[in-house]
């Protein structure tokens, strides 16, 4: 990631590097009274500890990086925002355990899943007491931000992870849900992955003190980032690989994951819908169904759709105006996560 | 319960009421965003909705009564202290949804678990979605405290959520523990049952705005009450039914759990020791098995135990100044929960 940030290199590995010391402190409180192994279990989570750490198993870390970059961004002292990074990180590091359980992940990051390696029960507990350090790791802003300020930022966040807990209850019912599946994709997606990138830009401007429009163009910039991410992600989930390889290994067509393309195939080509709902979806069937969305402009649809996703989370991002190298990176950042190789 | 509170049943009645309502306009809010299904899965398992929702599936609601009547007795409203109560009843009933899950428990309550009703990955994310409402919950404290008072709350209450998960994992593996079991077990009490008592009264005495000496004497109440409750309990799940019903249940022993008794038993007796390590626990076995450590006087030193941590409880309620019919309220309370028939 650091290649992204030409003229803001030495910064984000400076925020990397608080953030990381920040979350081991806050992690190391799990250990007392007698709990080492569910420091051990955390730390293994994180991608630190256990066989196979390495900067891969610690994944991307792009939402503490948004906290930081956008506090710096918006003329405040980044350092003052690290325990809202941390705060965010430990929240997507517990949604994935449980997620993993949830959908029964037996690999995370190149490495068998917290659950795999000790267990349903544990890791349910495990992601328990992630949960509740990240709740700890937020109130961490107090030591230099007023009271109302830590209150604000801690409503946002649990508001957040209730958001998140939606996304996935519709994501589990996803198909037998009432409504529409258009409108219920894009509740779901608001869930899952805009709510806590919107979060974190927005904790970012709240922690340097930035005014109510900006601090709303941030918070709407993480958010259509996030939409705009998850439907380059659905793209990328069936053409991939496919052009990447030289053949479709299009795993969320045999998941049975409605995406944006295959909602776009279900409601407009009949012979689409026909396949899809006469049953599990074959690995030799998936490069004839990918070629079919593609005729009937499944791809180009969730193309458009993406692009304008893109468009909007540039404009606020204008908008709020950031400034320097932090700007410049949030920048980078963006298009990096939105323009990934289709 | 009411018959509990000679002197005070209209005012628990009112307790329990505002407590509910407070609940209710809580779990509302989960149902935002196309998720009614995950409010009804919260509502069922408050014992609110649902097949076999009644008095008896919502449980004893001692928690939030400990907030209610510890602000009373503390000469604080304790109306402003609603929202506390209505946190850690919630934060209960998340642990109970993980718990059930993590023990394979089928029934909670007279009814089906969360998780035998709804399956194991909704019911894991409608807990989490329990444990983001019970922190929104307690941000409510802001419309009558200050904002420091708040971030006070909320911090002890994060530390008692951490608690609780390390108490859960020492529960999870115990068998495997390196320490003396005696010393884990209190580790464990303290985390599962003691933390979420203790976090109780403590947080009533903080809306109160007890000074700082009250506020350690309910907070340390609450810590005995817990250990004390938990000693009782052990002993009558094996002893309790026996003398009830004319026979022995026992399902402490078949379960091959960690009591105080049977740590007793392991400490002090070669053939308990053998016979415990032997294998699994018969029902057919537990007569004799209950007989021995009952002839080796465990059950004389669990309830030695108890008797101790009664005193300490009710030692330090009578240092914390009770006052009024909540005062007398919270030592009816004590004396019931530790008092049961054995």
């Amino acid at each position: 990631m650091t290649d992204l940030f030409p003229h803001a290199q030495a910064l984000t590995a400076d925020m990397r590097s608080m953030v990381r010391a920040e979350l081991t402190r806050v992690i190391d409180q799990s250990a007392a009274h007698d709990a080492e192994t569910l420091r051990e279990m955390l730390a293994y989570q994180m991608g630190w500890e256990g066989e196979g750490s390495s900067a891969r198993a610690e994944g991307k870390k792009i939402r503490p990086l948004l906290v930081t970059l956008t506090a710096d961004a918006s003329e405040g002292s980044w350092r003052q925002s690290v325990p809202a990074a941390a705060a965010v990180e430990l929240v997507h590091n517990f949604s994935l355990i449980h997620d993993d359980i949830e959908d029964q992940s037996e690999t995370r990051r190149g490495r068998p899943t917290v659950w795999k390696k000790w267990g349903v029960a544990p890791a349910v507990n495990a992601g328990d007491a992630m949960f509740s350090l990240a709740s700890l790791a937020l109130l961490g802003l107090r030591e230099h931000h007023s009271a109302d300020t830590v209150l604000e930022a801690s409503q946002r966040f649990h508001q957040t992870c209730l958001r998140l807990t939606q996304g996935q209850h519709l994501d589990l019912a996803f198909e037998s849900l009432a409504k529409t599946p258009l409108e219920s994709y894009w509740q779901m997606v608001g869930g899952k992955t805009a709510a806590l990138l919107s979060c974190s830009t927005e904790l970012g401007a709240l922690c340097a003190g930035a005014g109510p429009d900006r601090k709303t163009a941030y918070q709407q910039f993480g958010h259509y980032l996030g939409l705009a991410y998850q439907a380059q992600d659905d793209i990328l989930g069936i053409w991939g690989e496919q052009e990447k390889l030289g053949k479709s290994t299009a795993g969320d067509l045999v998941s049975g994951k409605l995406t944006l393309p295959v909602i776009f195939g279900l409601t407009q080509d009949q012979e689409f819908r026909s396949r899809w709902r006469s049953g599990q979806i074959e690995a030799g069937d998936v490069p004839d169904l990918a070629r079919r969305l593609e005729d009937i402009g499944s791809r180009a649809y969730a193309q458009s759709v993406s692009d304008r996703l893109t468009d909007l989370a540039l404009t606020r991002l204008e908008s709020a105006q950031p400034s320097g190298d932090s700007g410049e990176a949030l920048h980078a950042l963006a298009r990096t996560l939105l323009n990934r190789q289709v």
